[in-house]
C-alpha cells in the first residue's frame, strides 16, 4: 500500500483534558514498528470505559489521549515480525491482549495476558515506551493499547483478533468489549448451569448479554434488577424473566430477592459499578453455592464489604474482565456464532452517529435508552 | 441397658453467664426423643467456638449453656425413628448436620445442611422446641446441637457420625471440629493442586491442618503466617516449607507474600478470624486465580473489605464451614484415613485434662504452646 513505513495523517477525536469536549483533529500516526499492526479503523462503539477516563474520575487516565477500544476496521501495514496478520485482514482490536507464552496466558486459568500491559498502561507502545499519535510533533497518549477513536491506530500484535472478512464490521465492532463481557461472565467466569436461577443488576449493554449468556446456559429464572423501569421491555427480549425495581421496596434489594426466589439466587452479577450494590449482589445470593461476579468498574478509591459469614456460609464473590475470554483465540469464535445466529448484536446498537458527532454519543451514553452507539469513522 | 428411657444425671460444665468460669454441675440430661439419639461423651476437646460463645462477643449465645462441639463417645439410647445408630456405637457429634434430604444436602453443593438448624440455633431440640438439660427442673441450652462438655448429651440423628468402633476416642474426638476444617478447606472448597503456591495465616490447628491438606495436595511451596515466631517449629512437622512473621516487616504482610513469589500466592487461608488478615490473604493472591478461602470466625459486627479491582483482576473470594466435609458421610472417612495414618490427630493434641479442669483448658488456649487439649470426661 502507498501508505505503508508513512506517517499517516487522519481525523481523530482527541481528549486534551478530562471532561472537556473531545476535539477532532488531524493527528500523525506514525508506522508500526516490530510486533506492532496499524490498523484502519472502519466503526468504533462508545463504552462507559471511555467515558470513566474521560470524566477524569480515573486515576490512571493519561491526557492528552485518544480514547475508544470498541471497534473494528483493516489492518493497513505490519512491523517487522508480525506474523499472525496482514495487510487487507479485517480485525478487532482488543484492550485485553493474548500472547499464549505469558504466565498468565501459559496457566490456562486466566485471560488476563501479562505481555503488554506495562506499556499499554503507561499509554504508550512496548517497542519504544513512545506513542505511534503525535499532532505536530507533540505526542497524543495511547488508551488501552486501542484508542479506536481514530480512523488509523497503532496496536501491538497480542491485541488483534483476525475475524471472518464476512462479517459486518458496523456490528462486529461491539464484540471488542462489552457483549463479550457479559457473555463470558455467565459462560466463563459463574459457569451457569441449566436450570439456575439468575439475578442481574444493572440492564445495560453488559447486563442484557448477561441475560442472554444465561438465557443460553438454560437459566430457569433470569431476574433483571435496575432503577430504571424503562429497561424492562427491553431486557425482554434478552431474556430477562421478572424485572425489580429498587425503588418499589422498603426493603434492602438483597432482601427482595431472597425473599422472591426462597433463599436467594444461584448466580448474581452486577453490571452498574457501584460498590453497595456489589455488596447487595453478593448478599443476594443463596447460601451454600450462590456465586456474585462483579463486573462493573467502581469509582477510583471505593470499597466493597461484607460480613465474613457471608463467605463462610458457601457464598463465593468473584469479579471478570473481558468475560473472561482469550481474546485473540476467542473474539473470532465469537464473530462465527454471531455470523450463525447464535448471539445478537444488532439488537444492541441503539444509534449510529460518524465520528464528528462523538460529543453528542458521549451525552447519549447518559439517557436511558442509549444502549450501544455505533460511530463510522471513514468520513 | 438400665438407663434407657430414663433421666440420667451426670457431670457436666455449665456456663451460666459469658465470661464466668464454667460450673461443674449435676445435670439431668431427659431421654431422646424421636428422631434423637443419647450419647455417653468419653472424651471432648476445646475449640476457639466455644471459647468465642463463652466471651458474649457471640450475639446469638444463650446462657445458662452447655458449650462443647469436638467430641467423641457411644450411644447410649436411640429415640423413636431412629435406624442409623443404636445403643454401643462409636459416634462422632457433628454440629454440621447431615440430613440427605434437605435443598442444601440435595443440592450436591455444600455441607450446610438446614434441617435441624432453626433448633440448635436457638438451644433447643426440634422434636418439642425444648433442652434436655436441666438442673432441678430449671432448663439448661444446647450448643451448636452438640454440648460436649457433659458426661450426656442428646443430639439429633442427623447430626451423628458413627465410626469405626477400633478408633481411640481419646484421639478421633478431634475429627468433630478443628482438624476437617482445615483439611476440608484445602480438599474441598480451595481444590489446591499439585504445584501449587499456599499462604496460610495463623498456624493453630485448623492452620496446621489446612498445611498437613496442602503439603498432601502436593503444593510445593507452603508459607506460614503467624505473629508468634515460636509457631515455626512446630509448623514444619506439619508441611509449612517457610515461616513469614508480620512483624519483621514495615510493608504490608500481603506486599512481602506477593514480593516473596513473584505476584502472589495461588492459595491463601485465613485461620485467625480477624477481618484485616482476611484483607491481606485476599491481597496476596495472584492477580488471574488466586482463591482466599476464609475460615476463621471474626468478631460478631465485623466486616471484610477490599477494592473490587481485586476480584475483577481474577483473584475469588470464599469460606468454608466444617471444612466442606458431609458430615456423616465423610467423618468415618476421616477416621478410617487416620486408622490407616494417613492424616494426623495425635500431633494436634498438647494437652490432657479432665472435665474438672476445663477453666484451666481454655485458660490453656491463650497460651501459645497449646493447640488442642483434650479432656477425660468419665472421671
Ligand atoms: N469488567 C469488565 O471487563 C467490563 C467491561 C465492560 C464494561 N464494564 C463495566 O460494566 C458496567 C456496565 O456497563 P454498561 O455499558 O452496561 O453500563 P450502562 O450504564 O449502560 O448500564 C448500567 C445500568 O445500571 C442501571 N443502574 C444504575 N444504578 C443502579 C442501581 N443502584 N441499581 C440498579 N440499577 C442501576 C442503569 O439504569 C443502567 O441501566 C460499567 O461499570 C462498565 O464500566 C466492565
Ligand atoms: N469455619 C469453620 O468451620 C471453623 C471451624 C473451626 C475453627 N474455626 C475458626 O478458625 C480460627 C482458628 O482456629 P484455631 O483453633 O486454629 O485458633 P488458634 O488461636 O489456635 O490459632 C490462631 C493462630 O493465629 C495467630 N495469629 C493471631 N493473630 C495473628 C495475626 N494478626 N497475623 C498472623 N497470625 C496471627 C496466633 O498466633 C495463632 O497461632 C478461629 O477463628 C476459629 O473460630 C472456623
Ligand atoms: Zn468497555
Ligand atoms: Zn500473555
Ligand atoms: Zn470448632
Ligand atoms: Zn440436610
Amino acid at each position: 500500500m502507498a501508505t505503508q513505513g508513512q506517517v499517516i495523517t487522519c481525523k481523530a477525536a482527541v481528549a486534551y483534558e478530562p471532561n472537556k469536549p473531545l476535539v477532532i483533529e488531524d493527528v500523525q500516526v506514525a508506522p508500526p514498528q516490530a510486533g506492532e499492526v496499524r490498523i484502519k479503523i472502519l466503526f468504533t462503539a462508545l463504552c462507559h470505559t471511555d467515558a470513566y477516563t474521560w470524566s477524569g474520575k480515573d486515576p490512571e487516565g493519561l491526557f492528552p489521549c485518544i480514547l475508544g477500544h470498541e471497534a473494528a476496521g483493516i489492518v493497513e501495514s505490519v512491523g517487522e515480525g508480525v506474523t499472525e496478520v496482514q495487510p487487507g485482514d479485517h480485525v478487532i482490536p482488543c484492550y485485553q491482549a493474548e500472547c499464549r507464552e505469558c504466565k498468565f496466558c501459559k496457566s490456562g486459568k486466566t485471560n488476563l495476558c501479562g505481555k503488554v500491559r506495562t506499556a499499554t498502561g503507561a499509554g504508550v507502545m512496548m517497542n519504544d515506551r513512545k506513542s505511534r499519535f503525535s499532532i505536530n510533533g507533540k505526542p497524543i497518549y495511547h488508551f488501552m493499547g486501542t484508542s479506536t477513536f481514530s480512523q488509523y491506530t497503532v496496536v501491538h500484535d497480542v491485541s488483534v483478533a483476525k475475524i471472518d472478512p464476512q462479517a459486518p464490521l458496523d456490528k462486529v465492532c461491539l464484540l471488542g468489549c462489552g457483549v463479550p463481557t457479559g457473555l463470558g461472565a455467565v459462560w466463563n467466569t459463574a459457569k451457569v448451569e441449566p436450570g439456575a436461577i439468575v439475578a442481574i443488576f444493572g440492564l445495560g449493554t453488559v447486563g442484557l448479554a448477561v441475560a442472554e449468556g444465561a438465557k443460553s446456559a438454560g437459566a430457569s429464572r433470569i431476574i433483571g434488577v435496575d432503577i430504571d423501569s424503562k429497561k424492562f421491555d427491553v431486557a425482554k427480549n434478552f431474556g430477562v424473566t421478572e424485572f425489580v425495581n429498587p425503588k418499589d421496596y422498603d426493603k434492602p434489594i438483597q432482601q427482595v430477592l431472597v425473599d422472591l426466589t426462597d433463599g436467594g439466587v444461584d448466580y448474581s452479577f452486577e453490571c452498574i459499578g457501584n460498590v453497595s450494590v456489589m455488596r447487595a449482589a453478593l448478599e443476594c445470593c443463596h447460601k451454600g453455592w450462590g456465586t456474585s461476579v462483579i463486573i462493573g468498574v467502581a469509582a477510583s478509591g471505593q470499597e466493597i464489604s461484607t460480613r465474613p459469614f457471608q463467605l463462610v456460609t458457601g457464598r463465593v464473590w468473584k469479579g471478570t474482565a473481558f468475560g473472561g475470554f482469550k481474546s485473540r483465540s476467542q473474539v473470532p469464535w465469537l464473530v462465527e456464532k454471531y455470523m450463525k445466529k447464535e448471539i445478537k448484536i444488532d439488537e444492541y446498537i441503539t444509534h449510529n452517529l460518524t465520528l464528528g458527532d462523538i460529543n453528542k454519543a458521549f451525552d447519549l451514553m447518559h439517557e436511558g435508552g442509549c444502549l450501544r452507539c455505533v460511530l463510522k469513522m471513514n468520513e
